[in-house]
C-alpha cells in the first residue's frame, strides 16, 4: 500500500473517528483504525462492534491496499504534522508515514483481522436533509439517560409519523420530543420505530457538522445505518439498536392545561442560572410562582447557611396563580435545546407534569416532572 | 453600608480574587472577601495569611462601611448578573444584593474578624513598568517547582543587579533566568535578593493583565508587596517570602561551550511536539543529533510496541557533531516561554548542561540537564 493525502483531511477525520475507539477493546485490532487505499480515495474506519464509522477522503494511491494502525497514536501524530501532503507506505505490516521533514515508523495489524461493518442491502433507505435530522437530534438527544443500567433510556427513540419524523428521549425525569418534517419525504414514509444508542447519535451529530447534504437512513431489527456524501467524500455510521420496549411516552403528556405562561427564553435562562447558584447547594430545587396580577414569574431558591435569592421576570400569564418547583438543571437543559426568542410553559397543577415548548421553529415538546415542595 | 457599582467591574475583580481564596481555610472568615465601601470606591480583599490581594473599583457609597461575604458564592452569583448596576446593602451582618429584577440575601461575617493585609511603610519602593516585570515573570516562572516539599524551589528568586533585574526559577532539572531592565530605574537600584512564592507571582501576572502602568515593589525580610494604580482604581498584592537559601544557580552555567546551534524557534517546537507523542510513551526522552555537515538537527524518539519517529530540521551548526538527549517537555516549556523567531542552543558535551536562549528580545538563559542515553 502506498497512498498520499492532505494532512488537513486526514487529521480532521482521524480526530472524529478516534472518539469512537474503545479504551479497553475486547480484541487488539479494535483499538486500530482500518485504512483502505483505493485509486483516488482513502477509507478510514473504526468499529467497537456496536458503533462503526467509516469516512472516505480524497487521496492518490500509487499502490492500493489496506492495513490497520493504532488509532489514537496515529491521531496524536497526524494532528501535529504540518499542513502538507502525508505519504503512508505499508510493506507487509511495517508502515512508514512521511510528512515534511519527519518520518514515522509503526507496526500495523492485518486488515483481514478487522471486523466488517454491517451492511443492510434489502431495505429502502429514508432520504432526509441532514439539517432536518440535526434539528431532531438537537431538540431531544440531551434528555437521554447517561446511566448504562437504564438500558433503552440510554437511547433515542426514532419513529415515522404520518406527518413527521419523531425523535424522543427520556431519562425518567424529563422527556423531550422533536417533530421534524421535510418536503422531500414521501407523503407516507415507511413505518420505522427504533431505539438508537444516544452515544452513536452524538457521533452522528459531530460527523454531520454543518453538512448541507441528504442523509440516508436504513434500519432493520438490529442495526441502524446512516450514510451521506459530501464534496470531499462519503461517510457512514452504523449502530446496533437497543433492544426492549421503549416507554409509551405519549401517554405521559397531559391533554389539558389550566395555566399558560409565555416568556423570553433568554431572560428565563439567565434568571434560572443565577437562582441555580443557590439551588445547587440543595438538590437544585427552584421554586416558580406564577403571579397573573403582576404578570410576573417569580423564581426563588434557598441555600442553607449561605442565603436566598429571588428573580421577578416579566411574563404573559393566563390562569390561576400557582406555586410549583422544578429541578433547575432540567429546565435550563430544555431551554438551551430550543431556539427562537420566546417559550411557552403549560401547567396543570403543582403535581402534574408541565410542558415547555418554543413559540416558533421546530416543534419541540419538553415535559418535566415537578418536585413536591412543603412550605 | 450601602454601595452601588457596575456589575462588569465587580464580576471581573471577584473572579480574579476568588482564585486566591483557600479551599479549606483555617478560619471561616478567610473564605470570605472583605468589602470596604468608601465615598467613591469599593475595596475588595482576600487573604490566606500568606497571599493577600486587594483591589479597588469605582463605586458610589450612600453609606460607607465594611463587611465580609463568602467569596466563591458571591463570585458565582455576580458573574451571572446582567451588565447593570449592582446595589449592596448591609444591615448589621445581613446583606442584600440587588441587580435588575433579582435580589439576593446572604449572611456576612464581621469585617473586624478579617486579618489586616501586611504594610511596609519604611522601605523605599522599586518603581518599574509593569511590562518589564511581566517579561521577567514570563521568561522564568514556568520553571519553578510545583512540588510543595521542595520549599524554596517553589518560589522565584528576584534580585537586583547593577545592570538588570534578575528573575530566576529552577525545579532542579532546569533553570530559567530572565534579565530585564528599564530606563526608569536608578543606575544602581537598591539591593534586593528575595524568593517569592511562584503561586503569588502567577496571581500578580493575572492581576496585571495588560496593564501599562508602573508597578511599585517593596520588600522586607518576610514580605513582598506589589502595588499599581490604573484608571479604574488601584490594586495591591502582598505575599510572604520563602525562607531558606536559594541555590547559587550562576555556578551551574558552563563558562565555555564547544558547540552552537541556531534554529527557527517555531520549527523546533513543532518538531519536538510531534516527536513528543512518541517520547511520551517512555520518560519523554527525545534524542538530538547535531549534523554539522548537512547543517541539520535530527530529532528522534522511540515508543516501545508502537513505533519510532525522526524529524530532520534545518539549523546553523558550529562545532563537532554530537548526540544528546533531553526531556522533551522541558525543551518545549523553555521554547514557548521565549518570543522572537530564532533561538540558540549552546552545548558543551552530552553530559554537561545546555543553554537555550532567544537571539533577540529579553535576555533569557534557559539551562537544561541532558539525560544519559545508552546506544
Amino acid at each position: 500500500m502506498k497512498v498520499i493525502c492532505a494532512q488537513a483531511d486526514l487529521a480532521a477525520k482521524l480526530s472524529l473517528l478516534s472518539r469512537a475507539v474503545p479504551s479497553n477493546p475486547t480484541h487488539p485490532v479494535l483499538a486500530n483504525v482500518l485504512l483502505i487505499a483505493e485509486a483516488d480515495r482513502l477509507g478510514l474506519a473504526v468499529f467497537d462492534l456496536s458503533l462503526g464509522m467509516q469516512i472516505w477522503i480524497p487521496a492518490q494511491a500509487e499502490e492500493t491496499g489496506s492495513i490497520t494502525l493504532p488509532a489514537r497514536f496515529l491521531n496524536d501524530i497526524v494532528s501535529r504534522l504540518p499542513n502538507a501532503d502525508v505519504e503512508i507506505v505499508a510493506e507487509e505490516l511495517s508502515v512508514t508515514l512521511t510528512c515534511g521533514a519527519g518520518n514515522y515508523q509503526m507496526q500495523g495489524l492485518d486488515a483481514e483481522e478487522f471486523p466488517e461493518l454491517p451492511q443492510l442491502d434489502e431495505n429502502e433507505p429514508l432520504q432526509v436533509p441532514a439539517s432536518v435530522v440535526l434539528e431532531g437530534l438537537q431538540g431531544s438527544l440531551f434528555a437521554a439517560s447517561n446511566d448504562e443500567s437504564k438500558q433503552v433510556l440510554t437511547g433515542l427513540h426514532f419513529s415515522t409519523k404520518t406527518d413527521s419524523l419523531e425523535f424522543a428521549a427520556t431519562d425518567g425525569h424529563r422527556l423531550a420530543i422533536a417533530n421534524t418534517w421535510s418536503e422531500t419525504l414521501e407523503a407516507t414514509p415507511p413505518e420505522v420505530a427504533v431505539t438508537v444508542p444516544a452515544k452513536a447519535l452524538r457521533e452522528l451529530e459531530r460527523m454531520l457538522g454543518r453538512t448541507e447534504t441528504d442523509l440516508s437512513m436504513q434500519f432493520d431489527k438490529t442495526q441502524a445505518i446512516f450514510e451521506f456524501v459530501t464534496e470531499q467524500g462519503s461517510a457512514r455510521l452504523t449502530s446496533r439498536l437497543l433492544e426492549g420496549q421503549y416507554p409509551a411516552y405519549h401517554q405521559l403528556i397531559p391533554r389539558k392545561f389550566e395555566r399558560q405562561l409565555t416568556i423570553e427564553r433568554q431572560v428565563l435562562i439567565s434568571g434560572l442560572e443565577r437562582i441555580g447558584v443557590l439551588a445547587a447547594q440543595k438538590n437544585n430545587v427552584v421554586k416558580l410562582v406564577l403571579d397573573s396580577k403582576l404578570q410576573q414569574l417569580h423564581l426563588s431558591a434557598e441555600a442553607p447557611q449561605l442565603g436566598s435569592g429571588q428573580e421577578s421576570l416579566p411574563a404573559q400569564i393566563s390562569g390561576d396563580d400557582l406555586e410549583i418547583a422544578f429541578n433547575v438543571k432540567y429546565m435550563v437543559d430544555g431551554l438551551k435545546s430550543m431556539s427562537g426568542s420566546e417559550v411557552q410553559l403549560q401547567l396543570k397543577s403543582a403535581t402534574d407534569p408541565a410542558v415547555l415548548s418554543p413559540l416558533a421553529g421546530t416543534k419541540l415538546t419538553y415535559l418535566i416532572m415537578p418536585i413536591q415542595i412543603r412550605n
